[in-house]
């Protein structure tokens, strides 16, 4: 087993109508000034602003609110919400939504705490953050994880560019969990949820060298829990018991515990759908779904036991002698399951075709994030990424 | 889903030469002077001590020691650890050593941070703990869990009472986790570590209501994990990989992890075994092996689907008609599994055969120091608790 480090300080309040303790919770980790940030109108028109507000109140902790965070989450509201929270003297930060509300508040929390520099710098990796503002987030999407884990990803809609900062000094106090606030969000979002949630523990999975067993018991247990309940949702999106399976699943495949003792996690997927979400805006799960598939068939020969293992003991592929048909076969099944929960599983199903020029700037772009290379699995560099983005976009 | 807390902020530090890293983690988490606090004469000649000392001067960090911790820690040691404490301005508790020894600091951080009362009321549930002073734990035996539990138990050696306490106050700001530190350690200890890892899942799993799918996956895996390493530290005691993987366990076996959103836990076999301990003196991992299997015998009707369940997808029993057979045999391969490990399965082979007036007093405190009942697969009152106890003593 390798080293690891395992830090998830955040407390964890789950289940129905925890939203009320919000108040409690902020007045206990120390917030004496507030910034409710949340993403579109829904929030306000569902009364979930109101009920934050109306918590924050009974503890008498005054707020400011900003919404309009967009998926795919802008500079330029971090930006915004940096000038607010300083002229508010705010000294606390209440992401109410999802991934990109919630990155969003991590990046105002880095700037508040170092106002001299320009938070960007985090992002573009030519400085490390030494501080951050406390934040603690109350979660309405499952998916992204960030309730949980030390990352932050920020979109500068200037450039296109779509960039990652991961510190344990962003990981929040508290994150309030209520799968009811996710019975309404539309099938599509769910299910590119489920996607992102399942992802995070297979960026984790492939990986070169020995993985432990409990690492690849939790791993294994949670990726096939979260197919069951995704499929569920898929039919019966109200049904409250797999929204909260989901939901919790989507915090502990991020928050480290999925990854404990291997030799290191691939990312490549992950990276290479970052650059379509800089360019092209798309859902990131549905991305990731569409990317996959594509990486995996570029991949597999060299994690071959990897891919065997997850096509067996995940997909439910029989074992045989055949170890190269083993894997495809567990890659066609994961396609499959994107099939059956109506998620793309290339470029075009996801609604998007670069061309040959756009499919060098995506890989330009991905080699400039990763600084040159990025993966465990199979270590790409830039004229692999291109491979997997023309293998992605089927001519038929 | 029912609603949880789940919350473990204790920095986890793991793998080999983690202890060299004590003098910086302390720095890190504020403490200026230290109380080393260990069991016996072999963390001393094995050189450990004078490692952690060496990091502490490294950092400049000023430490006393005190060893001398006893399996089943006693309160008498917790008044001389205070004592110690005081008079030389202790503000961080450094236990180096397993479940006992963190245990015994905990009570002493809890005595010294409320000074003005007596921390075994807190044990006696008297009184509910306000504070605690800030502790970090090199861990050298995987058992307890209390590495990253909210659990302290101790032995008030006087009136032979084991008695907990469980509060958030006493989590570890730190855990040094160096799987190397346990390769030493005797057959019986690690065997007895083994069932105790297992069992803090156990009393998690065997439940009323419904629990998570992802509960159960992580709970099923962690179980599986442990056996199967067990059984090969039991003819190897120096495999740095089973060791690894039994130490992980033994931290997530215990920091709620294994029962996030189930409707509660059990931990009758932890308070039979207790009284056990307080009387006898055994140790508390083998003590839960003699205890379990009558204690399963006993409750196994009333929580049957969960029993059928830990048969099939946990020991591997092959699932049929009569749900009564499948349980029993999960119960027996559990008996199976303990006889391969050398661990006993009741009293007698524990050692210790209770008068029928010691079984009348045992379950008597087991009855004071639950409040009456306890039990979560069924609830047993006094004469459950006497009946399990001479089902766990055979006749023959």
């Amino acid at each position: 087993m390798n080293n690891f480090n395992y830090y998830t300080p955040t407390k964890v309040v789950f289940g129905k109508n925890t939203v009320d303790q919000v108040g409690e919770l902020v007045k206990k980790f120390g917030g004496t000034k507030v910034l409710i940030h949340y993403g579109g109108q829904s929030a306000v028109k569902s009364g979930l602003i109101d009920r934050v507000a109306a918590s924050l109140d009974a503890f008498g902790i005054p707020h400011v609110e900003l919404g309009g965070v967009v998926p795919n989450p802008h500079l330029e509201k971090v930006y915004e919400g940096l000038e607010l929270c300083k002229s508010q003297g705010v000294d606390f930060l209440l992401p109410v939504g999802g991934g990109s509300v919630i990155d969003s508040a991590k990046a105002i929390a880095y700037g508040l705490a170092e106002p001299e520099y320009d938070v960007w710098e985090l992002y573009e990796h030519t400085r490390v953050p030494k501080a951050s503002i406390p934040l603690g987030a109350v979660l309405t999407i499952a998916a992204a994880g960030s309730e949980m884990s030390d990352s932050s990803v920020i979109t500068n809609e200037k450039t296109g560019q779509k960039r990652g900062c991961n510190s344990d000094l962003c990981r929040a106090k508290f994150a309030i969990m209520d799968p009811e606030l996710t019975v309404t969000l539309p099938d599509y979002q769910s299910m590119s949820g489920c996607v992102d949630i399942m992802m995070h523990t297979m960026e984790r999975y492939f990986t070169q060298g020995e993985v432990p067993d409990i690492t690849d018991a939790i791993a294994e247990g949670l990726l096939k829990t979260v197919m069951k309940h995704a499929k569920i949702l898929h039919n019966d999106p109200t049904n409250y018991n797999s929204r909260a399976e989901v939901m919790w699943a989507s915090s502990i495949s991020h928050n480290g515990l999925t990854g404990c003792g291997h030799q290191g996690s691939d990312w490549a997927s992950h990276r290479l759908e970052h650059e379509l979400g800089g360019m092209f805006d798309v859902t990131h799960g549905a991305g990731l779904a569409a990317v996959w598939p594509s990486w995996a068939r570029y991949v597999y020969k060299d994690c071959l036991d990897r891919f065997v293992k997850f096509a067996v003991d995940v997909m439910g592929v029989n074992p045989g002698d055949d170890k190269e048909q083993i894997a495809l076969k567990g890659i066609s099944a994961i396609e499959d399951f994107f099939r059956e929960i109506d998620m793309p599983i290339n470029m075009k199903e996801l609604g998007i075709e670069p061309t040959e020029d756009q499919i060098k700037e995506l890989a330009l772009g991905c080699e400039a994030a990763v600084g040159g290379q990025v993966g465990s699995a199979k270590v790409l560099k830039r004229a692999d990424m291109e491979a997997i983005y023309r293998m992605a976009l089927p001519t038929v």
